[in-house]
């Protein structure tokens, strides 16, 4: 099922307007050619309102967020919702700083995105307002592992409910849901988290993936998650022992570049709650 | 005769400094340190003139503008031009919000370009002083074909002589003129639209070509568009069936690394009209 | 004995705030990952404060800087010194415009750098308060030969002395001195001047290895120089003669995330004085 997702992001090939974070800006774009969508970036906020007019998703992003680049993610993130738009919003490092918490916390209120993908810590910031999240990455003591599972999805679930999106908790084991039903999904290896911006790559694909599917927000975000995990997998399977993580970064969007929807549908490990 | 541009290149190590967007600031760096030239990067307005003037040449990328590298890339780039430096003016995505076209066409009258270097829609942009693009990337009714190709060389060479600079339009075919004479070049590889910035690099390319040869802009230029387009196919040939886009990003400035003047000589596809 | 503080490194994953330039940020984030620690980037001002509060070190790199970074730097600086942060400078550009070298001279001054890295230009420029400086590169007529070594040293060391830190002047031969012993280090290669960012790389591993050992900050900024220079060795042996400087980047970053400790401890080329 989920191949039919990845074949109509081919076909369909959508323009996508990415307000992001300039460490990870580059691989964000190539993984956006690799699986056959266009990347844009814009985020003067005089520009990336005009910008948003012109693609078909947004992805927000506040990684390196700044003055200028604020009020750019909230203008266009609410003019993109008034054309329909999709928008992703990746809360990075929510929990970390007062300012992303609060801008991660405005972004979710005022712009409505229409999926939220982030670790669980940032997750938890998000739902209860605030937190505390070990830089970028995910607090030990929150990670989603077979024993927690079941609370975690309950938490997704109800999460997306308030807030009205997909939600994507993204780490050893992978959640997506839309409040109703939940993606659980087992695909990805843990060198991707050696590699800087992983998450900020899917991020991107989601925003393609739901862009060119847009009457599947769940699915269409399930095959993104499916799809860079699998891409992941395959990745490491072509490294050698004189390969490290900025070869693994390279092999990663190559993989995503080849991956068919065949390939997808058989490789996606996932099971619906 | 092309090979003799890259051989000055080589031999002078021009050091360019770019105002460029945060997307490709990488790649634009590496490419220029494989043809030869020294990268430096500035976008603070008071920091920029002071280090356009400790340059060869100045390459102004609007891939990423703001409100605060605008007035930058202007005092640089008159600053720049007051030295009798060259400059280049990559409009990417003028067309397609109106601060990109307005900036594009304040830096063409107010800087006065040495090279413009753009895909068709930017170009018919700035000659239009309005126009449509789809984000970064040319319109499918603009591209350039051996259908269109008269009237395309003579649009680029009657904008040519409008704007007082050698213009370079590129795309599966490309058009490099100065208002005279125009190359038209076939180097290059579909798989080129695949990478994000191939077009940037080719205009960091192009300044650090057109500062080691001061006297020869349309030639410089039409050696530049040559030898990116020549490594993207010695780059394409490298790719085995698990590479992608990014190993290709990667092949293509390795080709430039190792591209000697001769290779160059016998590689280069044009015609002079 | 330097094995010791690569060991470290990988067994304490500091996690490194960098304010730093946009040209070279994903390869800095990446080499950190590759080391064993975990990059966090930051740069308006209000976040950055809060953001150093979580981290163990602090990068400062001046490359692209602008009105907004280095209120942010300063800020950042002082907050990670009242932590007792260790906080390494890279004065990108000193000498080459007067922003820069009042910067670096303000950093200096009011943060106290527990580790300055530079090229013997820059580090000049620091001592003397003015300087020239080819852009980002050491001019010629500054670098540390076998035959200006004695007088590099005696520099070095009188600099470091009147600054409170570790000095490292990093080139064919690398000193790194405290004010009373002087590291001089003889790994790398010529290539790595061939791609960007092989000193931000190095002022962000530098960052990590002395947060990771805070009582011994001489001999983690020598183990980082070394393990730097000799990543370089390694992944020069790797290339074919088709590589360039792409692949020599990622080679480098590979033979990081590759490097031992016992393999620093037999490659490190280096001498006490």
């Amino acid at each position: 099922m989920l191949g039919h997702y990845l074949e109509q992001v081919r076909q369909r090939h959508p323009l996508i307007h990415n307000i992001t974070n300039y460490v990870t800006v580059n691989d964000c774009a190539n993984i956006l050619l690799a699986c056959g969508g266009s990347p844009i970036m814009a985020d003067d906020p005089e520009d990336a309102v005009e910008i948003t007019a012109i693609c078909g998703g947004l992805n927000l992003n506040i990684g390196t967020l700044n003055q200028r680049t604020i009020p750019a993610m909230l203008a266009a993130g609410k003019r993109a919702r008034e054309l329909g738009h999709p928008v992703v919003l990746d809360p990075v490092g929510a929990g970390a700083s007062r300012l992303r918490t609060e801008t991660a916390l405005r972004l979710t209120e005022e712009v409505g995105p229409t999926v939220i993908r982030g670790n669980i810590s940032e997750i938890k910031t998000l739902a209860s307002g605030t937190g505390t999240t070990r830089g970028v990455d995910a607090d030990v003591a929150d990670q989603v592992t077979e024993e927690t599972l079941d609370g975690a999805v309950a938490f997704a679930k109800a999460f997306a409910q308030r807030v009205g999106a997909v939600v994507a908790i993204t780490g050893a084991i992978d959640i997506v849901t839309d409040g109703a039903r939940a993606f659980c999904i087992r695909n990805g290896h843990p060198m991707m988290s050696a590699i800087t911006g992983s998450g900020c790559q899917l991020s991107a694909l989601t925003a393609a993936f739901v862009t060119a599917n847009p009457h599947d927000p769940l699915e269409a975000t399930a095959a993104a998650v499916c799809a860079m995990g699998l891409c992941g997998e395959i990745a490491h399977r072509r490294l050698t022992d004189r390969d490290g993580n900025a070869s693994y970064r390279n092999y990663i969007i190559d993989a995503m570049y080849r991956l068919t929807p065949t390939v997808l549908e058989e490789g996606a490990k996932y099971a619906v709650r």
